[in-house]
């Protein structure tokens, strides 16, 4: 059964949360007004999501290769390599990948993760880095670019590397710097001894380069915490996936505004879109995304779209942030719902996971979701939120039902049996 | 735990669907009126169920493989041993087994890819391929039998044969007939290549004895498309199945319409019983299955029932004809209702699949249904229909549970654990 049904999975990046006081028992979802949400709802099919199982809190990584039907149980090697391909890195097999922070150290200790969300200036940071280690570490090759905001991608290039080295970057604020170590199941094996030797190197010596920089100078002369120290994590080396077309027969697109989720993109071979002010941060243009997918929405087959603001306000624990990257979300429904031909376009709208306010990290809560537009059959739910979406048809699903079911939506599922 | 609690299943074949615009939204089922079906989901417990798993559209013979307690990612080897057996061949294990069409083709294009769903006639049709074919082709045994209207079973016997074969029926009207190949996987294999080759002939060879054949000089004369091809598909070998005694120490019977369907039951070891008037078309008498329930009801701990015609209305996309057959299950279910004793009996009401008018195919939507009687903890739902039973206590099931809850139900299961 094949049909020209266009697919589109939209994300409200950690859009679900928990109930809080100060909203009166709401969660920012259920608080911030989203009528174009409401109308997905009051049109669609509604439920709950678990992107990996109930309980189980997702990275956006493990989240978006769930939901695209590629299980992170079977083919997850870490964050980083994803991040590095996001960033424009060609990954190598055998490279050793890491996710970076920029970060701001003092003695050692993390004074802040993200060097105060630095914006400006890491391109010339990265610069220096690269210039630094033009000779590489103990004969391996360092490859080093910046990303969005506060973030970039280390490679490790050569021979003799192992991926199961621990994060330099201890996740929070006030504590030392982590040194890199070998996990502790290959504690004696020697190339990831050497691996987390390099890593450690690396980490020293970067933060004496970013020091000296004069884009540092300047951000200390303007009161800003200087980003003068790199937090390498998440090693892992290339994974072997089966592009998308390859799995689905069917032409698909992202756009995204985070790294790491392109990178993925990149790997399963499909087109990953770039947009004019999709920033990735809270000050994105969510028309102009939207905008991009009702101008590319005849090309493809299927789109997914990821919207950061949201998973940025749960993790600052910011409710008035996360609410108004919601209205973001919101503004860019309501856009798509007036621009395409509903008759022959399904969209399943939720999230990648939730972050919310009161935990300020991901967690392994259940996310809202709907599906809207051809072939769907709408329920009794009337408002986009975490417990009324509860009460919806669709019940309670895996982030790897998610391709089957869109597409059995749009009729392209080939029928099993007769 | 053993009970005397009988379980019936009972299947509207295809019955569940999508919302339609010319029924304001409603679907088949929401539409037409059930008093019956609503009384069965008043007084128990409804939900949705998928057959395999959310999104993946069942065939007939896999849908009621899983919902048999059989998974069929497991057990299923093609649909043509299930239909063969069903017609009575004794399918031997290494037989490759074929369901089949009668069709019209001319110069070689499928007109119309049913016969015009002949009815009669198709008894002698067989017989003359079956003299045709009596020295069989290149060595090979050549077993041909028709079955309920344009449907039929043919079966390859002898050494050197596989059924990794494609379909020669092109699954719709207007194209070519296709050739039988060996699957791209073992396109070098000789076992298939010859299995095609005979298949090829047989569907050559067999096209020219129809087209002399009485019974098309006579369909012609009075305007009937004549039924001048078999088209093969579904190539597959004898499945090894637990007997249902064996799997669940209950004795079962089948009164169902399709051969497929009976094939199965016949490969379980069920005793599948006939009725005079279920002819598996629109004209069926639902009376007189019901009837047949009720009569062999206190002799068997399991029937399972499935009535034909809402799936026929359905693949016809024929919306009057789709609600006159659910029509028909709600009279054989009210016939029940009046019949049986609930204090000692228990049943589930629901569908194989969903056929929805909109697709005129099987489609991966959920399926209504609702448990009756004994054990079951009536919920709020009082109608029967997909969005209703959406909303009911069993939430959202697959097809691979609900032996297990029906023999719950029915004080039938062993305790897990002490």
């Amino acid at each position: 059964m094949v049909s020209d049904c266009k697919q589109i999975i939209f994300l409200g990046d950690g859009m679900g949360g928990r109930p809080l006081a100060s909203l009166e028992g709401r969660t920012c979802l259920e608080a911030q007004d989203t009528p174009a949400l409401d109308a997905i709802a009051a049109g669609g099919e509604c439920g709950l999501m678990d992107p990996i199982s109930p309980g189980v809190p997702a990275g956006s990584d493990t989240a978006h290769m769930a939901i695209l039907g590629y299980d992170p149980f079977q083919y997850y090697t870490g964050r980083g390599p994803f991040e590095a391909r996001g960033v424009g890195l060609a990954v190598k097999a055998g490279d050793v990948a890491f996710r970076c922070n920029f970060a701001t150290v003092e003695d050692n200790v993390v004074k802040e993760r993200r060097a105060g969300r630095i914006k400006e200036g890491t391109d010339v940071l990265a610069a220096a880095i690269t210039e630094a280690f033009a000779d590489g570490i103990d004969g391996i090759q360092i490859i080093f670019e910046q990303s969005v905001e506060h973030r970039a991608a280390l490679l490790l290039r050569g021979e003799g590397l192992d991926h199961r080295v621990t994060d330099v970057d201890p996740h929070q604020d006030g504590v030392e710097v982590h040194l890199c170590q070998p996990l502790p199941e290959v504690a004696d094996d020697p190339a990831a001894q050497r691996t987390a030797r390099i890593v450690n190197e690396f980490v020293q010596r970067s933060h004496e380069v970013l020091a000296d920089s004069e884009v540092n100078k300047d951000r200390q002369a303007r009161n800003l915490l200087p980003a003068n120290a790199v937090l390498p994590r998440g090693a892992g080396t290339a994974p072997h996936l089966q592009s998308f077309r390859q799995r689905y027969g069917m032409n698909g697109a992202m756009i995204v505004e985070v790294d790491l989720v392109r990178g993925l993109g990149m790997y399963l071979g499909m087109d990953v879109i770039s947009v004019k002010g999709a920033t990735g941060g809270m000050n994105t243009d969510e028309i102009a995304i939207a905008e991009a997918i009702s101008a590319v929405w005849r090309e493809y087959d299927f789109v997914l779209c990821n919207i950061k603001a949201p998973d940025l306000g749960g993790h600052d624990s910011d409710v008035e942030a996360k609410m108004q990257a919601i209205a973001k979300v919101d503004r860019a429904i309501d856009y798509l719902l007036h621009k395409l031909d509903w008759e022959q376009t399904v969209i399943m709208v939720g999230a990648d996971h939730c972050t919310p306010i009161s935990v300020g990290d991901h967690s392994g809560d259940a996310i809202p979701i709907a599906f809207y537009g051809h072939g769907v059959r709408p329920d009794f739910v009337d408002k986009f939120g975490e417990r009324s979406c509860a009460t919806g048809s669709i019940h309670r699903i895996r982030g790897g039902d998610v391709m089957t079911i869109i597409r059995s939506y749009a009729d392209r599922m080939e029928k099993f049996g007769a």
